[in-house]
Order: C-alpha cells, then structure tokens, then sequence
C-alpha cells in the first residue's frame, strides 16, 4: 500500500504513520516529494490494514497495489481452468451451451425443451425449480417437483442440469439432482449460501450481481474456493445502469478484462443481460467474440405463455439459429462448439 | 395494463391480443390511435402477466399503471407507522438516532461508545456481531460472543440493540439478543431470510441494496410485512453510481418519495451513504432535513485502530457536534430528537 | 399518450384533464379502470404536450407511446442508409474501418500511422486536430496544421480523414480539410453545433455523450437530419457506470437495439469504450458480431510516448492482428471487411 | 505519480520506466516491495504525463497523488469566494436564492413571477430565453425578446437576473442583458463557450454535468477561471443513475466535498435534481443543511400551462412556502437568508 499524506502534513504526523505502519507488521518506506510525502507499506497482508490507516491524522489517502483476491488470481494459477460437470465443458477452448427454460413449469414443457436445445447443440439445460421473484406475490417455483422434473430431463437426453439455490440449508437438498449450483445475482454476496456450495463441492455458477465490481465479484468466488471447491464459473449477466433501452447494461469487457486477471471461466447470460429476445441472438454472438467461455440462455416452447421472463425467451427456432451464428463465430475465434445434433443425423 | 401494440399491427394480432387479455380473466378496452392501437387491460392481478403480453405478435411495449407492492403501500394505510423498540421510536415526528461501532470488538470497546452516544442523545446502539465482509480474509465479526456485549451494554445503558443477522437459521438466535433485526444491504433480496425475520417479529431495519429501485426496496419490504411482522423500518444508504469521491451516492430524494408512497418510516446511514467521517455531520443534518425518522450513524473511540470502516466513523466529539447540529435542523423542520443528557445532567 | 389518473382522482379532475386534452387539439378516450381512470390522447404532435399533462390535478402520470425522433426512425426510412466519404463505406453490409492516433502529433507520425493502417485494411483516417481535453493544461491539439496534415495523409494513402470539430464557428474551417466530421461526446448535445454540422453538409460520426439515452442520441441525430444533412453515423463509444475496470462501459446492446429503431449505421469505438489497448481487439471482434457498421480505433507507433491517450492505443502490429481477428468475424456474420493490402500484394 | 509495477516485472522494464520518470524531468525513487517494485515520480507537471507512463511495459498502473486543478483549489486560496452580481449575494455565510420560470414566455408571465419571488425572499430571477432541448422540434425559447423581458422585470424588482448562454457567438449579447451568465449542463464540456465566458468576465454559474465527476467539474471552472473570471459558481442539479422515480439522483454530499476541496461557492438546484414539484421543499431544506450557498428553483404561476418543466415548477405559494421552510434550516445551520418582504411590509 501507499499512503499519501496530506500537503502541509507535520513531520508528527508523518512519523506517527511510519510507526502505525510498523505496528501492523509491515515495512515502511518514506518518499519525501515536492509537496508531499507518501510512504510505503511492504509486507504480507497489507490490504486489511487499508482502512485503519485511512482514518490517520494527515493522510490524504490510502492506495492499495495488489488484487485482493488469491486463489481466483491468474497470478497463482497461469493456466484456465476447465470445469465439467457431466455433458458440459466449460474453459479454455470450450464452449459451455447452458439453455432452457426461466421456471420448470411442467414435466412436458421442459422435456420438449431439453430436447429441442440438445438438438440445436446445447450442453446442459438451465431450469428454475426454487425461483427468486422480486414481489413475493410472484409464482415462486415448482421447489423439489421441479428438481424432479430436470432429473427426468436429464436422463432421457443426457444433459447435465444448472439450476439454482437460494439459501444455505436448501443447498444439499438441490445438490442431489443438480450437476451445477446456479448462485443467482441477488445472491452474490449472500456469504452462508457461498460457505455452503463451497463445501458441499458441485461445480458451482457464480452470476455477478448489478452493481458489483469485478473484485466483488472474484472476491465472492474466493468465498466459494476458500471454502475448498475449484470449481467456480463467474457469470456476467449485465448490470444496473441508467439505460432502460435493456433490462441490465451488458458490459462484455469483462470477459477479456476478467480472462486477464483469473482462470476461473467466465460465462455470458444474453437474457437477463438484454432482457429482450430480439436483442439475445447478436449479443450471444458478441459473447463469443468477446472470448466466453460458455452462454446461458433463456428458451421457452410458447414465450407468450412462460410463467416468467416470457420477453426475452427464445423459440425454438430462434435458439436453433443463434446456435448456427455462435458456431461460426466461435469456429473464428478458435473456440469448439458442439454440433447441431439433428443435422448430424441427417434430420434436419 | 395497458398493451400498446406496434404501429402497422394487424387486426389479427390485435383480436388475439384482447383474447389474451381475456383469458387471464381481465376485462379488455381498445383504443384505435391515429397511428397505434392501445389495448387497456382492467381487473385484479394485473402486474404478474405484464410478462406475458409482453411476447406477445406485433406488442410494443406494456406498461404497468398500479404500484406492485401492496400491504407497505400508503394507499392502503394514509396514516405513518411508528416502530418502538425498547428505547427507539423511530417515524412520525419521532427521530430515532442509532449510534455506535462498525463492528463489536470487545467489551470495553462497546460500553464506552454506547455510554458517549447515550450522553450525546442517542437512542440506540448499533453494532455488528455477524459480520457481511466482501472479503474472505477479513474480520467477519464475534459472532454470539458479541451479541452478549451489546446484550451487557443494553442492561447498563437503557439503549435498544441494533445489529445484523445474515442467514434465515441465524434469525433466532440473533433475536434472543437483539432489539431491531438488521437486513444489511447485500442481503435485501435474500427471500429466504426476509420470510424468517417477518415470522420472527422483532422490528427490521431493511437496507436498501446498493442498486435496488424504489420498488424492489418496497416489494422486499413486503416479504416481511407479507411474512406478518408489520414493524418495518426502510434504510437509506447510499447507491452506486459512477461517482467516486463518495463511496456510495446518497440520494436523499428518496426520504420525501417513500413518505409519498409508503407508511413505513425512512432511516438514513450517512456513514456507508458517503464513506467518509468529514462528510458524515453535512449529511446527517441534510437527511433530518429532507424530512428522515432516523438516522443509523458509526461512531468508534480511536477510528484509526477501527477493525472496520474507520475511514467513515466519527469520534465522541464528533458525535456530539452531529448531535448538535442534527437537534437544531429537526427543530426548524418540526421533529422531536432526544435531548444530550450529559448536558441536561449538568456535566457537559 | 396515456394520462393515468391517480386512485381517488374526482370525475372533476377526470373531466378537467379530458378538456386539456381537447384544448390540445388531441381527441381523448377515457377508460374507467377497477381502480383508475386513464385518459389516451390521440392525434398528431402529441408528445410534446407531455410535460403539461403531466401537472394536472389528480394524474398520476402520463406515458408516452411513439418515439419523439422521426426523420431518424426506422419506421419512416426502413431500408438501411449507407454513408460514404471519399474512401469510407459505412453500413447496411459495409464495414467501415477507421483508425489513427488520438491526437495529430506531426506530419512524420501521421503519415506512418496512415501507411501502416492502410496497408492493414483500415479504410479511413482518425486523429485530432482540435481537441477537446478535460484540463485547460492539457495538450490542446496542433489546430489547422494539424487539419493540414492529415489531408496530406490522405494525398498520399488515399485514406478518407476523420477529425472532430469543437465549435460551429470552426466548422467551415474543418470541412475544408475533413471528409467526416466528428461530434465528440462532450458535445453529443451542444445544439449550434449540430445544427451547423446539419448545414454543412459533410458526413457526420456522432458520438453518444457518456450518459446519453438512446431517444437522447437519437434526437441529436435528428437536428443534424433536420437541418439538411442526411449522412449521420451513429457512434457506440461507451457510458458512465459505476465500473472502474474500464474506462467507460461499452454496452454493445445498443448496436442491435439502434438497427431496431433506425435506418442510420453505427460505428463502434471500442478504445474510448474500454480505455485499455488489451481490451480493444476483442471488444472490436464483439462489435463486429454485435453488428456493427464500422470500427474507429486508436492506433500509434509507440503507445508510450502518445501525447494523449497511449494506454489505449494500439501498436501496428496490435492493429494489425486486430483486423485479422474482426476479418474473420465479419465474414462469420455476413459483413464485408477491406482486405489486409501488404497480404494481397504479397508483401506481408 | 506512483508507477506500480506487475508483479514479475523485470530489472530491465524497472530500469526503462525510472530512466523514462527522468526524461519526463522528474525524480525517481524505487521502492522494492516483497512481491511488486513501485516508482514514486517526484516534482512539478506530473499528472500530464500519466499516460505516457501507463503504457510502459512491465506496468501495472499509475497512480496519481495531486488534485489536477489549480487556481479552483481551497489549497491555493483558503478563503471561501463570495460571488456578487447585483442583488445576488452568494458564498461563505450568503445564501442566494435564485428562482424564476422554466422559460421565459411573456413580460406578463415573466413580471408576475419577478415580483412573487422577490415578496417571497428570492434574491435573483432565473428564466432561459435561449433554450436548449433534447428535441428540434420543442420550443426553443423566446432568444433577445426573453432576454429584455428579463431585463424589464430586473428595473421592475431590483433582482439580478440568471440566464443561460448557449454558444460562444451569444456571450456577449446575452452578457448585454445578464447578470449572471449561465452555462447548462449539457455544455458544461463545451470548451469555447467556457474560455468565452472566462473572458467576458460576467459571474458565471456552471452547472454539473449529468455524467461529471468532481475533477471534471473542477476542471471545467478552471477553463473560466485560467480565462481571467474569478466569478465562478458551481451547481450540483443531479447526476444520471439508474433511479427512475426521480428525473436525476440529487447527490448532495458533493456540497460538502466541494467546500473541502474549493474556495468556489456551490448552489444547487433541486428542480431539475428531483424533477418533481412535490419533491423539490425538502430536498431544498436539504441541500441548505448541506451547506449550500445558493438555491436555484423553478417557479410558475401556473405549472400546468408551463411551456417547459412544468411538472417540476412550484406555485407561489409553494415557493414561499419552501422559502419559510428554508429559512428556519438556514437559521439552525448558520446561513444568513434574506426575509419575507410581503411579511416584513406588513401585507402577507
């Protein structure tokens, strides 16, 4: 850390910074500038003593230098890391295609959904059984029915299934029929449910919440891999800014910025990103451009009757041809992407 | 409702749309405009299939025209809610000021700050024990050891427990200790714990997350509010936006809209609300001034040495001059606020 | 438009705001709702009338249901404009490429950075005269020598010049040099610039301010389309968020969202939209997916030394691997691109 | 400036950096850190070479230690400034209270307004003659016969009047007329009319942009300040975020943070900070307990009938109301606000 101390700072108050320094276990290194002096705080564990040193007589500010993260950081572990979680491959050069359904509403929708997304070339279906609503007037969820129900999906087509978890005592309960824990925007920094997924060790989604920072966000990740599971994927879904041309703002830098700074993979949710479905397809595209390491996307067999996001669900046939637009983008930026299964089999 | 459709709509579409509206058991009105069509849709339930028009062939847009939130809504109850805690009475013309730690730290720690701000006309002491901390590696609080210190500091000094709980199986035992619950920002959409806390009953302080609407502030209180528990204090604390010279951005606007909207009393944390102690006394008295029934202030003895968020605590003097500046501002703006009992005792 | 009464409003208030309506010359409807009343306004020039509505006794609010800009709609001019200049091809399947320093430093650096741009398959010339920098202190541009070297660039390479202009009363001065006038984002909304831009004649690249809605973008499009000139570029260029690991955030949903709404192209700056060089090549290649008409991207011989804006510049040869990258999505997506000149004349 | 290097950065890269540091005319001074070296760059004119720093190889960042503004900072001049146009007294212990229509829309209108304010206790007339709006196709306003209205209704009532100038080539008509020369948001970047206003040497009232940080703000009054004006105030009216239930978030903590960090006054204006009638009394008495030094309010005698922001106007007797209301916050916070006339007179 720096500490910058303030124009016109007595000596006192310099000396009693060094010393403060030196207390909390650091080496202090004293730079006498034209019309300020800052001093450095070198050692182990500098970050946590930002805040008492803020508050010090005379000083001007306190400037941290190094990520605050550690086991999420790209600086302890080079190499991307490749989560797998049944028939989804996520990192490095493979692309994860998560699709389904907001809510499971019934067993014969999200089968025909699974079915119609396996078809097109997804990789596991996403599916809300336990539904977060901002009114608590909202459909809430088939709860363990609709864990049921993704079971069943899975073993007819193969899929591996995403679905998310709300609370910490919920979490060994969603983890016997889901391959991946979904933890939702809102649950970011819900620190038990992060403890929880943590130990119980299936691969875990983190989506980013609307107005956190990408430290926040590789911050809530290290709450996770601290807790003992490697197997985090980050989510950009967009956040809270003053556009309402879209539902969230989807700030695709993240990708390349987040792919600098981790290893963990990075997924994209055009869906809540845009949270219209004309605009899902490109920004899907651009994803892939932008270097994501998997999509989640929100599709539906009639959106004009989903029980929730019906607006930027996609049908069937609009999530067959964003698949065939990421495949050739994802081909031109060297990324893998699975087959459209059907026109494998020569039936489409 | 009202379903505005897309210029060059067909009559096709319009039919089926106010066949849809039907179905969902809403009475339907159309309007032929110069260029569109605008089809109102009347009844009870109308916001929750808002959605599902929404998809639907040649709509524009829909747009909402009721409040979603119900039981908080002013409408509904014209009259303010006061809550009473102990010594806190927080709405109407009462200011209920809570003072007191970031974060508990020891005994003496605790009952030094709660003696300062009970003398400095305080009328309740805050302080965490279950710590939400971004980071992993930081200090994440004393848990129930320090629940029984600000428990000891309440039975010396008269003032009524404020304090976080973070997760839905900690409600209880939080609640043998504490006056008023906590929901600290990060967790205003945890569902699962505003329905514990609005079945536990104790008065809530609910903080408004860091990009949370007007709405979603509402609708989150009516999970509690829904959940039985009607004694729900609103907190302001500050959003984020691209300013950075505050460490959030205090939009006070929001104190006079909610009185407008809600019969809930408005509280305001200056303290997170800017992020630093200079600005911390200006916007305690402009929150007292844009009409807040209380405000939720860090105060510590030797900010320096705070475990937590010292940069933004004040000093007992500090406090005091607060105090001072806050009683004379509700004075002029016709709030009663607690009078400095050190002054009144004749020792001050 | 929709005047939504409040709950409770009088049939007084209700026949009052009917009466405004007529006096407006718009033909009202009114619909007695459960719990409301709403008043649709029907008629030409509607829009405008909004905000004196909205002041009535008894409304609740008044939501509008037609876009305010129209010479630039989609709706009046559905198939796509394409805008040229000089060497510079933008829209519809064209994709424009425009690249150059931040700022024309000297003859010698300019004319290096257009050969190598050129030969890269840029097919025009950014850098700036006139430039408009946040300090009075700061490098202020090298002014009409600045103007003069960049159409001696253009001599030589054949390149199409972009530059911006600050004032209306420079505007002459700049057309005589420039092929493309650039509206920098500070003056999204300067009106007698747009307006002299409009007169002029010349192609104009306007940029979106950095808090600027779309209908705000939009409409200061359309004073340039209703002073006379036809040749508008839209410009993505990032906006002001709370995120601080960019330097703006570029939400590259607005490229879709605009090809939506209007027949004008969009050009996306991914350098002032990210503000780091490692950024730009795959936010480029997201561009590129997302849709985008044209690219306009910082480029320097040597970043470090740039007198403005270096840590986003790009190298040649950063540039270089740049255009390869966006070449292939671009025919991924269907677009044309220039191809790399030094490889088609077998000297790359 | 302190470069920080990455972590791994080599001897090399450290060596290249400090001899830069040196050839830029600074001092270096290396500190090697247990995990980073960081280099301190000593002496005058740093911050303008923080670019050219930032994209050196083997550099993590640069971090700046001074305010960029100089002649604006309370470190070059203590005092507080005291702006004086006429009747309008603003700074240190003045409060001014600007107030006035939207637009000027006739002598009528605009006299009547004049002479409410002014029995209310308003020490200026605000009223724009030279409009800008979002649309060319709004009312632009009445241009020089608005500006001699305003003229007329200052010989009328003694009250300086506050206008806004929209371009360079207009300063010095509207100057003709003007006490105090208004720079709007949307040009508060619009370097020549700055340097234009700097020069002509009228009091200056320089709103915030939507999207300004505060260096920015303070950089723009530096343009009118280096030009040779020392009469500059600035204006907080709102930043841009992502609440809708007001026009613009009013972050008033920027009034106090600027009385820190400038001698120059602040005002604000709670109009277009709120956007609503209703919200615009107490967020008034706010930004006074703030600490502001001035007021700008929009008043009609009929807000319903407003050419312009009439949703946002008070009527008098709600302007004399907010006026009462002020003045006891004014008293309780020690500003010094000028009485009631009508009451004074013995006639309200």
């Amino acid at each position: 850390m720096i500490v910058v101390m303030k124009k016109g700072a007595t000596q006192q108050q310099i000396d009693h910074m060094v010393q403060r320094v030196e207390q909390l276990g650091l080496k202090s290194h004293v730079i006498y500038g034209t019309e300020r002096t800052v001093i450095a705080a070198i050692g182990e564990k500098r970050d946590e003593h930002r805040q008492s040193l803020e508050s010090g007589a005379g000083v001007a500010e306190v400037v941290p230098i190094l990520a605050p993260y550690k086991v999420a950081s790209r600086e302890v572990k080079p190499e991307p890391t490749v989560v797998r979680a049944g028939s989804l491959v996520v990192g490095n050069c493979h692309l994860g295609m998560i699709a389904g359904p907001c809510s499971v509403e019934s067993a014969e929708q999200t089968l025909s959904i699974a079915r119609a997304v396996k078809m097109a070339g997804a990789t596991a279906l996403r599916g809300g059984a336990f539904k977060p609503r901002t009114s608590p007037y909202s459909f809430q969820g088939l709860k363990e029915d609709g864990l049921k129900i993704l079971a069943d999906a899975r073993a007819e087509t193969g899929l591996a299934v995403v679905t998310e978890v709300l609370a910490a005592t919920e979490v060994s309960l969603v983890g016997r029929y889901a391959d991946v824990l979904q933890i939702g925007a809102r649950n970011m920094q819900n620190y038990r449910l992060l403890e929880a997924v943590g130990k119980e060790g299936k691969p875990v989604l983190l989506k980013r919440g609307p107005s956190a920072t990408m430290d926040e966000l590789l911050l809530a990740a290290e709450y996770v891999l601290n807790a003992g599971n490697p197997n985090v994927m980050l989510c950009e879904r967009g956040i809270r800014t003053f556009e309402t041309h879209t539902r969230f703002s989807l700030t695709l830098a993240s990708v390349p910025y987040l792919h600098d700074r981790t290893h963990l993979p990075v997924v994209v949710d055009p869906s809540h990103g845009t949270g219209h479905a004309n605009l899902v397809p490109r920004m899907s595209a651009a994803a892939v451009a932008a270097g994501a390491d998997g999509l989640i996307v929100e599709v539906h067999p009639d959106p004009e009757t989903a029980l929730s996001d019906g607006y930027q669900s996609l049908t069937f046939e609009q999530f067959e041809a964003l698949m065939e637009l990421c495949r050739r983008v994802a081909e031109a930026v060297g990324k893998q992407i699975a087959p459209n299964e059907a026109r494998l089999a020569g039936t489409a």
